[in-house]
């Protein structure tokens, strides 16, 4: 799959971020490490040069991973040179805070990209032992939570790190609304399935069926049925699937086909950015930073961060007045303002750091290698 | 190309319509002319049963015209006997007047499609006598309209007709805005191809990109340059380029990187309805109820309507509290609101009663068979 | 499919061939009927420029019908002035016959693809009255017909008109064989599919296995099981399939499975051709300028020609001393020699004049829309 | 490139081999080191269960090098075990000779795909010194060798090991031929390149122009241009081409297209073998198990082993009383016979053990991954 990426790219193309955009401008006597890692590790910065496709990254067999870990200490090394020196200028420093910000995504794309390319391997191996995991055999009650019709303000609101695409605070008029205090779990979803929600296509948006159709999708990814028993793929291997604990792995068509199911709908992002900041950033993460283990659990707390990145109804597209930056930082949320559903919220694979109601996540709508599930609204 | 029907085939399809929602339901002695044109005609109701696929509708040598005019004749009886007796049903009537609207957006559809199968012609013929075409010299000059802050309603707004897609009115804030009081000329737009818009990445969004180059793109539909002349191959056939004429045939993707390279915006669909409430549909039409001729000459009013369907940066997504009605009719526009964009207008081909400034045009981001073009906003 | 034209074509093509090799050269006063018909009725000529490429052929709803019919006679005329003259010279007289052959050859090749063109159509129209038709319901009894080991001569050995793949008599050493005394009937090719011929991997090519996997092969082509009973679409429409028929429309791939299946084999086009000259041309034609009717009764004689193109298990490749012609005829031929096989016999829809035994027909090994059928030999 | 393979499954496969044709049927109380193996190492013997696809193969990140080198391990000692028993059957000691001959033919491709997936990488890595290389700078003057006209036998002759493809040994009838004693070398093909041979389509076969055009061919694999320079990537990494250097890595195509180029063709594989019997197996031999070196230098002897493969004209298909045998052998190389041409000869990576006159090679016309040479004969 083109989205995924072999695990010593990352650490390859988050270096090069630094040395390319940061060393190679501030420091003049700076010596690449290797000249030619511009083109392999350079991952869609047009103005940056050419760069090797992102579905011939597996042709990389060469360097080795030492020569990749050596590159890291020789651009940790400069940069910590760099960083001693005073006067540093604000857009170096800013260029500094947005690196570290990207490599904190790709710790997260890194979990999930071996996630799927062991689920690839017929073999299915395991990359972590799960003796620390208690399923949890209950869940939240379901209660309906509400948002006043009115004016809102969204949009990034503090001087903290942000991205380019969570500025631009703006009014928007949200109606009322309503929606449930945890996310969908794997009970409910299994019920869709067995009401065979995957077989009647008035569930579906059109480009949904037609997903379904092609790629005989009949349950969320890595879900295998073995004779009557449902299992899953997990970072600990193949699992006997757990009712309780909140559904994930889906995609936005599934999500949508699902709320229609249900007589209900996702929310919008403007909704849930208001849903968030009056409901709160839960307190009970149970997420990797916590736990040391990509589980999720029953529902416990509202799920609004930590658990599930949330599928809503909107597509990525700017905010009034947002500025493409010129350049190659232009290139980084801008020119992707098409085709791509919104997600919200983070994941138990999501740096905590990155968890604020302003954050703006993007994929196209068939895509479920990410940890992705479902929040319902009443119509 | 798999959006474009053979002109057989839109006969066929507007006429099953009415056969198969409202005769076949609402006269138990009907009878089907051929039980096997609900295969071939079907467009894309699911609920309505097996279909022939949009790529296969080339193969339908047979029926041939005679038969299907006999088809329409047959339909037209029936609907007039149906129609002539009283106590018909609000149901019925509504079924009606979708049928009616249904069979004016085909007669859009089907004149862009005769002249795309035209253009694919190595031959490229014409299908109109030009004798009634005269160039306009000059075309409006530029002046911004403005809009000011504030809450507004949009959404259809009266007892006529609309497609249920533009029902639900509601409330939205919008920022103060302004917009060009015309649409793009084909001069503006040669200035941007002289200037290598169409070889310069950083102007165009990431798929964009990718569809330029894929499919070599350096010129809208149906231009062609000829030694140092560009040529445009219209319903007249191969003329040339007249430069004070209105844009045409254009793509989200150029649209979007067209408004960047000028520094400027599209509007979004909420704007735009709220601009034309306002700023009027316009009097002096110039389109082919009223000229018998498809030709877009240049701006002399402000082209709300008429001239071309215009690219919003407006993703097709349901309003809130939007129902999508069960059953076929549901299938109409409901299931087709992902990864598409919204255009808002009308164009020449357009039938005029179409006209009004809740009607929710839609097509995905590459296509540029319709008459669509581009119309500037302020940042 | 790519390898079928339109009817429309195969008219305009044919005439083309008469007047770009032999008007255009021979006659300096020749005026073209339209200069683009090079374009577009060029088939596979590169030497002869640019040309429409086989997928876009169905483009070509202009020019009309009516348009090539004068196309036809305006070239057929000018031919009878030029064949009125003396002193032609050979090289003009030989293009001449070519020509003719090359019509002939369409003359099959429209049959064979407007029955494909009809069976693509889901109405699936027919294109002749079958009440000239009467099913045989007995065939031949199987007999083993014997060659000798021996040096044979094999290639064209006559003065009158033949290709330049036949050319260059040859010796070749073939071991003693026996082959039956008619081609694989429809009752025979039954018990194959009955006994889940179609399911066996073992007796396939793996490249036949494939392509039974990716298109779900599981009959001949035009075969259709309706309920319990096969079904066959004909020139005549579907009909009960008559199982004394002669088994027609089959793949390479297909007759080597079911020989394999029988224990048996195919024979060599050496094999063949020294088979037709011993056992002789038949003479109870059963093929169209006979009976004006496209059907393929059961077996009344040797079948050697006349009834279906047998596969033969030799690859298409030339001859010792093959002499693949300078210009534009010499791509006629030779430039297909790689990745297929060759047929031998000629079928019903052959032009009767083709029928000599050094006539090398050739196609890929997946293809079955012309009259393709089985011979089987002893190992 | 999906004839490629990881060459850790090089390592499982042939060891797969042995295990599960002889041990699992000859030791009953034999233990499998992994059941799993059977599905991710079968190659394409559909007898033996379903199989992990060959494009998959890519997805292998586990089993680690050391668990397929542990497999080995375990394997070798039970095969010890085995071989020390008496009264084996002859069959066993047949599947043993076949597994030992199948494991040389993959140390070949082992060679060959390293050097292949190499090239991929955008860092063209060397995996070996070349220091040993010495280019030569002349090489052997053409001279034109004969055969007479007569019947000759080819196929298999002895009691030592061959492949079933090669037994049935038969008569044939040859014309006489003459061919030159040695293959083409880098200096004549540069020749045909500067000619412009890849541009001129009537040198092609028709499949061939397309494969050119479609992939943009332009020199052969491995050769690039710099500047003025030809360079050739090698084991030893990018290297100034050598002009006396034997010309490698071709495909059929080009093949042919450069033997039409010259006025001459190519050798059928039975002129071939009668050629290979009459003058000779050389004794110069220049390959890995002499020099330890993957390099062709210029001609020294007659090169009718230990060079290159040399492409044929003829096409891979089964020889008169060829028997395909049942079960998993059978297909080893019968269900091959469709599509591929014969090459015959033997490269600087066969293993010299299998270099003998009736050995048959085969590959799509297209490949060129391995060494692969063209020698040329009169018409």
């Amino acid at each position: 799959m083109v989205d995924v990426s072999p695990p010593k790219w990352h650490l390859g193309h988050t270096t090069w971020f630094f040395e390319n955009f940061i060393l190679a401008n501030a420091d003049s006597s700076y010596q690449l490490f290797d000249k030619r890692f511009n083109y392999i590790f350079n991952s869609y910065y047009v103005s940056q040069g050419d760069r090797l496709s992102r579905g011939n990254r597996v042709s990389l067999n060469r360097p080795k991973l030492e020569s990749i870990l050596a590159y890291r200490e020789h651009v940790d090394q400069a940069m910590e040179i760099l960083l001693n020196q005073n006067n540093l200028s604000d857009e170096l420093l800013n260029l500094f805070e947005i690196g570290l910000n990207h490599e904190q995504q790709h710790q997260e794309l890194l979990v999930t990209d071996i996630k799927y390319i062991f689920s690839q391997n017929p073999l299915m191996p395991s990359f972590q032992d799960d003796e620390k995991v208690q399923p949890e055999p209950k869940t939240k009650e379901i209660e309906f939570l509400k948002i006043e019709e009115g004016v809102y303000q969204i949009g990034h609101d503090s001087e903290e790190f942000c991205f380019d695409n969570e500025k631009g605070r703006h009014k928007v008029y949200l109606h009322e609304f309503e929606f449930q205090n945890r996310l969908v779990n794997n009970q409910e979803f299994l019920e869709f399935i067995n009401n065979k929600g995957y077989e009647k296509p008035e569930l579906w948006l059109s480009e949904g069926w037609d997903w379904v159709q092609e790629n005989r999708i009949c349950a969320p990814e890595y879900w295998i049925k073995s004779g009557k028993q449902w299992q899953v793929f997990t970072v600990f291997g193949l699992r006997d699937l757990n009712l309780s604990d909140t559904l994930t792995r889906i995609s936005f068509y599934e999500a949508k086909a699902f709320a229609r199911w249900k007589g209900m709908r996702l929310l919008t992002e403007q909704e849930w950015e208001v849903a968030c900041i009056k409901f709160g950033v839960n307190s009970e993460l149970n997420h990797f930073q916590e736990s040391n283990c990509f589980h999720l659990g029953a529902a416990k707390d509202n799920q609004l961060m930590g658990s599930n990145w949330e599928w809503t109804n909107s597509a990525y597209l700017p905010y009034p007045k947002y500025e493409q930056a010129a350049g190659a930082l232009g290139e980084y949320n801008g020119k992707f303002m098409v085709n791509q559903m919104v997600l919200r919220g983070g994941s138990c694979a999501t740096p905590k750091s990155h968890f604020r109601p302003s954050y703006r996540n993007f994929f196209h709508p068939q895509l479920r290698w990410q940890f992705t599930g479902i929040r319902l609204a009443k119509k």
